[in-house]
């Protein structure tokens, strides 16, 4: 998120090597994004890339699969010269991480065409398991070095734990300078969590209702309807908490519930967002239940399709108890948000795919209308969606036309978009923000230290019961019993825009 | 405005006597209002009219031109059984408002129908002059009284200047107690104006931002592009100034400014409005003209089509220095307003129809976007529109989509009215609140002398100079001159949605 005007970027030459070529997440999300830049003009003609796995292909088998992935995931079909040009940029490596060859085979490609390249990026887009190694095998190849030439781009997730999260850490500072590693975490690349910044912070409308005086509380929600896709050897692993809460989600809360930042800059954004993690109150080790909750999808429907129970998911262990859903309370307690619930939920085979935030504001002394209608009115909400739509919803109320005092809610919505009008994938955002050295929307290792914190003593007390999990059917909304978590009766989970 | 539902209302049978039956206001409002009260089932059975004016007719020829204004003032052809019911209702009733032969023959008319009446309601749709003679007659035909069976309606003008308001005052406390008296101002009957109240007092998002510490300016507009259609008589004498803005538009800053009432009852509102009119800072004898502008329409054109000048229509004195546009600055100096300059601006001929209250905030600090180009950002705003649609418009700023950090005004819009709903007519409200004996929406006396008194120092510094007077061309927005009256640099008038 440079605040500078990207159409004339200050860009430098830099190669990109992308680890795990032939993964998930460079066909879903990278290729695509690095068409959009290409096709529009925002990668430099000298930048080069190198793909790099295990799989053995040559470079023209790459580029054949390339625009194969490029045709299925971009929304029209390439255009073929931009399709060209971006083939053009790549070479592809086959090998091991661990085999010092394949290093040196990229350092070739690297020197053939290299002098004039101010900086090299490295992206580990592989399993967590390989980030030990490969790191390892740069220094030893010699790309590591302390002149900030170099970057490194690490994938989610950063450990998994507090403790594995600060050896990881340890082992990228021998070898790399903090300015040169990019953690990413691509829900800050979304639009709408970059919007949250400039609807808070540039509207007089909004900054000075926005904390505990007038907020009642905040729902953060990241559903899914998919289920895990086939990625049952990472996820069973994982589960929700660390797939999705501990990182994506307390990044949506930090940005919510941050002070504003001395300036929009990479190090004042995250002090702020530091301060919101350090300001959470600590679960306590035998009250965990009340401020969490964990539940595994059992078998259902989705979109009237019957569909599996995660336990019957291929590569799931039996009697798994790892969790596909999670609900949690947090409080912070500082000035701004003392004694104001935040509930984040994340879920996979949900109803419905929706993530947003929702903020609930208290109702308003209501004698005035004490004689209308009124006690069930909904309060004030504020919503920030992210999908399915990236839009702003508020929420007022206002007479119902006719001759009664009648009240209703009245819905105010932008859309976020014109109609016709582009915005940027998150990773359009994240991959030029790293070409151009710009780390505003990636995460300095104390965030992601102060989120495991946080969620460390959750992670814990699940660990000594591996014996029960709630379920609740695919295609529901979750347990009701994570309704638990509620602070006051009032209190529902926000399941629509 | 009753906060009882009005569905089912508990009216008590009454007569409704019409002064000046076949005046503009009863074709343009009263009868249109009266056939969708009919048609809604909101009229008792029982109730009976008597339309009184001097014209020479029979009922049957009363009715039939009824009937002709009715089909030429709804938008749907009327439904001949409501028609038919409606008239039913009526007597006419042909004689001088001086003469008290008039109104022994509306006694007659009265006793035949009258003992299960419980109150008898005398609307005086007629010339102010009249005023004094019709009340008068009123008490010597026995129709005064104390004990509240009868009411008495005046429309605007409510006096011309603080004196003559005070003295007509005086005689309808004569003959009438002040619970029999209502003061119309048809503003405080539209829809968009109690919907004030309730956008003000009923969400939380919106009473913490309403004082000084965060809006700027208040603009409240009420333009009209129609000329003064061959009211020259009244008109010339009155102006803008006492046409529009002492009474409409001094309602509607004290509906914007005022407190939050005890309660939604007549007397707890106009407590609450009183207190603003009473702290508005007195205009100072000599810096009239840095708190009021006034001007007359010079020819032009409306809709492309040529109009004269004021001074060319029909009745209008030669050399008249009426205005057709008046601007005026208020401070309300207490807690809430202190600082906030409150900007009134009513006129004829003006570009288009437009009546809308703008609420201009303050800039947010801006050091978080200094580098980017928002210098030339609006502020925030907040428009509820009454003319020519109801509706409600809240301009924020987001983050423009794409990869910038650029930053727009969006537009959240509610319009006041779902598709095909239907709202009421300023005057059913009124008149139903009239039958009901709901005096909420009706104007005390002391909001009318203070608003006199607001105004006093800017009509006899004008009565002073009768030799010259600003124009502007009709089909403009009014002269450049008024912005004389702007605090800032950055105010300039608000002339869209």
């Amino acid at each position: 998120m440079s605040t500078n005007n990207k159409a004339s970027p200050n860009k430098s030459h830099c190669h990109f090597i992308i680890f795990g070529a032939t993964g998930n997440l460079v066909s879903e999300k990278l290729l695509p994004a690095l068409y959009e830049l290409d096709a529009t003009g925002q990668l430099e003609p000298a930048l080069r890339f190198v793909a790099f796995a295990r799989r053995e292909m040559s470079t023209a088998q790459w580029v054949e699969s390339m625009q194969e992935m490029l045709a299925k995931k971009l929304p029209q079909p390439p255009a073929p010269a931009i399709l060209e040009q971006l083939c053009a940029r790549f070479d592809y490596v086959a090998g091991d991480y661990t085999s010092p060859a394949a290093y040196a085979e990229i350092k070739t490609l690297l020197g053939r065409t290299g002098d004039n390249c101010d900086s090299t990026v490295f992206y580990l887009a592989i399993p967590p398991n390989d980030f030990h190694e490969v790191i390892t095998q740069l220094h030893n190849a010699g790309f590591s070095g302390v002149d900030n030439r170099h970057r490194i781009v690490v994938e989610k997730p950063f450990g998994e734990d507090i403790d594995s999260a600060r050896r990881l850490n340890t082992h990228l500072h021998k070898y790399f300078s903090e300015e040169q590693i990019y953690r990413i975490d691509h829900y800050l690349g979304k639009e709408t969590v970059q919007n949250l910044l400039v609807f808070r912070f540039a509207n007089t409308l909004i900054e000075p209702i926005w904390n505990r005086n007038y907020i009642d509380h905040v729902q953060i929600t990241v559903a899914e309807n998919h289920g895990i896709e086939g990625r049952a050897g990472y996820y069973d692993h994982a589960g929700a908490l660390r797939d999705m809460l501990q990182n994506h989600m307390m990044q949506l809360l930090s940005v919510v519930a941050m002070e504003p930042p001395a300036i929009l800059d990479a190090d004042a954004l995250r002090d702020e967002k530091v301060k919101v993690l350090r300001s959470i109150r600590p679960i306590p080790k035998r009250g965990v239940n009340n401020f969490a909750f964990r539940a595994q999808y059992a078998a259902g429907h989705i979109d009237r399709a019957a569909v599996p129970a995660y336990s019957a998911e291929d590569g799931v262990a039996e009697n798994s108890t790892t969790e596909t859903f999670v609900a949690a309370k947090f409080y912070i307690d500082n000035w701004r948000w003392s004694g104001v619930p935040f509930y984040l939920r994340t879920g996979k085979r949900l109803a419905h795919k929706m993530s947003q935030i929702s903020i609930c504001f208290r109702h308003p002394p209501k004698q005035l209308f004490r004689e209308t209608p009124v006690e069930n009115l909904d309060p004030n909400w504020a919503i920030l969606s992210l999908q399915p739509h990236e839009a702003m919803h508020l929420e007022l109320h206002t007479k119902q036309p006719g001759l009664g005092m009648d009240i209703r809610t009245t819905k105010l919505v932008a859309s976020y978009r014109k109609e016709n009008e582009k915005g940027s994938d998150a990773y359009e955002t994240l991959l030029l923000d790293i070409m151009e050295g710009d780390r505003s929307l990636f995460i300095r290792f104390d965030e992601v230290e102060w989120s495991w914190r946080v969620v460390d003593p959750i992670l814990r007390h699940w660990s000594l019961d591996t014996e029960f999990i709630h379920t609740y059917p695919a295609g529901s909304w979750g347990p009701d019993e994570a309704a638990r978590l509620f602070d006051s009766e009032s209190h529902t989970w926000r399941n629509h825009l």
